[in-house]
């Protein structure tokens, strides 16, 4: 039961942050959606509100960090998974009425000037975001530097598009950043194609000639 | 005297909305960075808070827009525009220690799902930089589509590297996001080259084979 309590907590104020962001977002609010006695909160939470949140910020990273690990595993190439994680980013803003975005985004913005441990913490969720999709760039048999550049690219490109789609309404943003997104991983890998320029080991020499 | 401190309530509202966000400021707060009697706010803004918020919003969207307008105006071509648009949100960055990137980003995360006359304006910001992103990639010879779609690839791509850049603090995701978005003009741009495939009226014909 109390894990039960402690996790709705959790999940109340994940989904509150995430639509209306950290500062809109009270205590009574959060318990209330949780249908937990207000108690509970400061019993599983006895710093309030910022320990609550930096949990909040942990496993929300995380679990949304999963759920793109799971379009990409789910995906027949990497170039197929860049476009599944917009088409489903953009499939769930419509069906959420624009409000499910980024899990984190609103409140890293709030929190980047004004509140140092809850910035930290939004750090180590993309910085663990990017460490997934530099593997997974990488794996493809991009060079590391290489794999991390698109591993940027392509989650400044979903976090911009969630800004611009939740603003207008519309999921264009999400298209047209997914479409970029994955020109950009193209042309790196058809890179290494031509040029041979990955962290692989050379492949064998071709018969000398003459 | 009566514009002095209105603009003062409009420039210290922005500055507190696009470091904190919408929500954590209050109006005490704005009149006393204003340097304001609290009075002036609302003989200024009778509707209080919000309808300052939206003035806020559409002037600052203006005068960030003016000013990505002047980059690419003194830029010697388009291609180095969009880097010099990324290198200055850079250094504007790391001069204001992470805390001045977007003026609209904040609260347009915050208010997408929960304040519908807000979203609206921030909507109306974007809708703006996009016909002027679109307009001058048109003016540098692409077709109407593609250059809306480059448009939106830029302003997400800087939109998203500025949530990464301040959360993590590191210019990174903007070096590499601005390069991104370059590499995708360029890629535009070579492709009329290649193929014609310009809004233009085409090149006269070549001298007929034969």
């Amino acid at each position: 039961m109390r894990t039960n309590t402690k996790e709705r907590i959790v999940d109340s104020s994940a989904t509150l942050f995430r639509r209306q962001g950290y500062t809109a977002t009270g205590v009574k609010q959060i318990v209330a959606e949780a249908e937990a006695p207000f108690s509970s909160l400061y019993h599983f939470f006895p710093e309030g509100k910022d320990q609550l949140a930096a949990e909040v910020i942990r496993s929300s990273g995380l679990f949304f960090g999963e759920l793109v690990e799971a379009v990409f595993d789910a995906a027949p190439d990497v170039l197929t998974g860049v476009l599944d994680c917009f088409a489903g980013a953009a499939e769930t803003l419509r069906q959420t009425n624009y409000a499910d975005a980024c899990p984190i985004a609103t409140v890293a913005l709030e929190v980047a000037s004004t509140n140092e441990p809850l910035r930290l913490a939004t750090a180590e969720v993309f910085e663990g975001w990017l460490r997934s999709g530099t593997e997974r760039f990488a794996r493809a048999g991009l060079p590391e530097t290489r794999a991390r550049e698109l591993a940027i690219g392509m989650i400044a490109a979903l976090e911009g598009a969630f800004v611009l789609s939740r603003a207008m309404r519309t999921t264009e943003p999400l298209e047209v950043a997914g479409a970029h997104a994955a020109a950009a991983v193209k042309a790196a890998l058809s890179n290494i194609e031509v040029t041979g320029s990955s962290d692989e080991p050379p492949a064998p020499a071709r018969a000398p000639r003459g």
